[in-house]
């Protein structure tokens, strides 16, 4: 089994936002991690049991009475792989202490609300990982390229979710916020694979082809948005993702710190243990 | 690995609630099935894939317009184990796939509706295994029990469910109901587990031992569950669950029936393939 010590830096401060020139973001790069794609997958494996059992303490706090919880927001342009973030990294969990949500095209009713209408009712529950695929950041990122509303009506929502996102972790949630990049060429690898196997034609969608002519556009806004929106109590982590085994292993990692940082233990019986011992054999 | 044929008789087969008499019914049977606890294991990790396979293609039609799903409703008494076919069988396969329900005592807005408001809010969306730990069954079992609402409104309401799933089979549910049954004596053994691990008091609930005195017309309640509502469309299996690794193989062989009876493939292209290729290398 690989080491722990295959990091020589931990993701939490490799991947760290602060500063990343968006544009110059190597995407296959692996930071921190010194082993190959073998070392890798055997230490997510190892890791995955980790935060399985992390994952179950805040289960068991959040039934005793715990309000904290944790929410993972996935960001990131077509086959960059949030998918297989939530598939191989929170598959690893028991499904029912996750919350997960996909914000796609906003819908009718959706529409008539606020942005951030669709996204509070989807917050995690007390004790539950919360798992956003995609994410009230939709709102400066493809509504931005797309004008869909006016400059000065995005412009004032960067303010607008950092004070959201405050609130948030005032009232005990945990966030961390995952930026996804692959490269150009990755993304154009992958959708071919998705035009070449029968079994992903579904995940293909032409418009995928055509929000590749906007992808100046969408770095500039991917770039603003972690400028303005990179907080110390909602910090964003920018992850190079042409290599998908780093990107799972990595928000392994940053999953697992955020729990450890909860310092969970087991909850303590709220009962008298001998009492209803012997309740129980007289039952 | 352990063969397809440690099965003599499927699941489907051995586990149909038919005429089954809930007072004699033996938990500690293993029906259908002829290895051990180590094959039972050995064949639950190889059949796991093939559920996985399986879901994947039923989310993908799903996001192809097929407006198909499948129902899983898991009821039982305390300790039958229906949180870990959730974490050892739903877990098997892809979060974003899964629309996971627990329902509790009713909240304060909850009891203001009819009892079928909160299980409407919950059913799977299309293409989705919905998992219901409890559900509506709870209305004709702890509600009959503790006398919470009176005979001729509790009496009412078998039919009303029978409608009711017949309405959801007409609209592409499929629905697997499971009926999970441990013995007294092996409840007593798993609440004795609860009260004796440290990482277990925040499963106890004093509360669960009284509800032991109540196990003759908690079986009279799920007798008649079972006589009243084990349609055609709508099955009740009875599934014996002394033997965690047993309960969780039949479930999984449950849901491989429910989900290759779908005859599903993956979805085709809706667009023309080449010219997709050609406008992606021009991209």
């Amino acid at each position: 089994m690989a080491k722990a010590t295959s990091w020589s830096d931990p993701p939490t401060k490799t991947l760290r936002a602060h500063g990343v020139k968006v544009r110059k973001f190597d995407t296959s790069a692996t930071p921190g991690f010194k082993g190959n794609k073998r070392a890798g997958e055997e230490l997510l494996a190892a890791r995955a049991l980790v935060l399985s059992d992390l994952q179950e303490k805040l289960y068991a706090n959040g039934r005793s009475g715990d309000q904290r919880s944790v929410l993972l927001v996935l960001q990131g342009m077509d086959t960059a792989g949030k998918g297989g973030i939530v598939r191989h990294v929170i598959g690893s969990v028991d499904p029912q202490g996750v919350d997960h949500a996909a914000f796609g095209v906003p819908t009718e009713v959706e529409k008539k609300h606020h942005y951030l209408w669709r996204i509070r009712k989807e917050l995690p529950r007390a004790g539950q990982i919360g798992v956003f695929d995609r994410s009230h950041y939709e709102d400066v990122l493809v509504v931005r390229v797309h004008e869909l509303v006016a400059p000065e009506v995005w412009e004032k929502r960067y303010a607008e979710i950092n004070k959201f996102e405050r609130k948030l972790v005032d009232e005990g949630t945990t966030i961390i916020k995952v930026a996804m990049f692959v490269s150009l060429e990755e993304q154009k690898k992958r959708l071919m694979q998705r035009l070449e196997r029968a079994d992903k034609y579904w995940k293909f969608n032409p418009a995928d082809i055509d929000e590749r002519a906007y992808w100046p556009a969408y770095q500039a806004a991917y770039q603003d948005m972690l400028d303005r929106t990179d907080t110390e109590y909602a910090p964003w982590y920018t992850l190079p993702c042409d290599h998908k085994w780093y990107a799972r292993l990595a928000v392994t990692e940053l999953l697992i710190d955020a729990l450890q940082s909860l310092k969970l233990d087991w909850p303590p019986a709220k009962f008298d243990i001998d009492e209803q011992k012997r309740r129980l054999l007289e039952s």
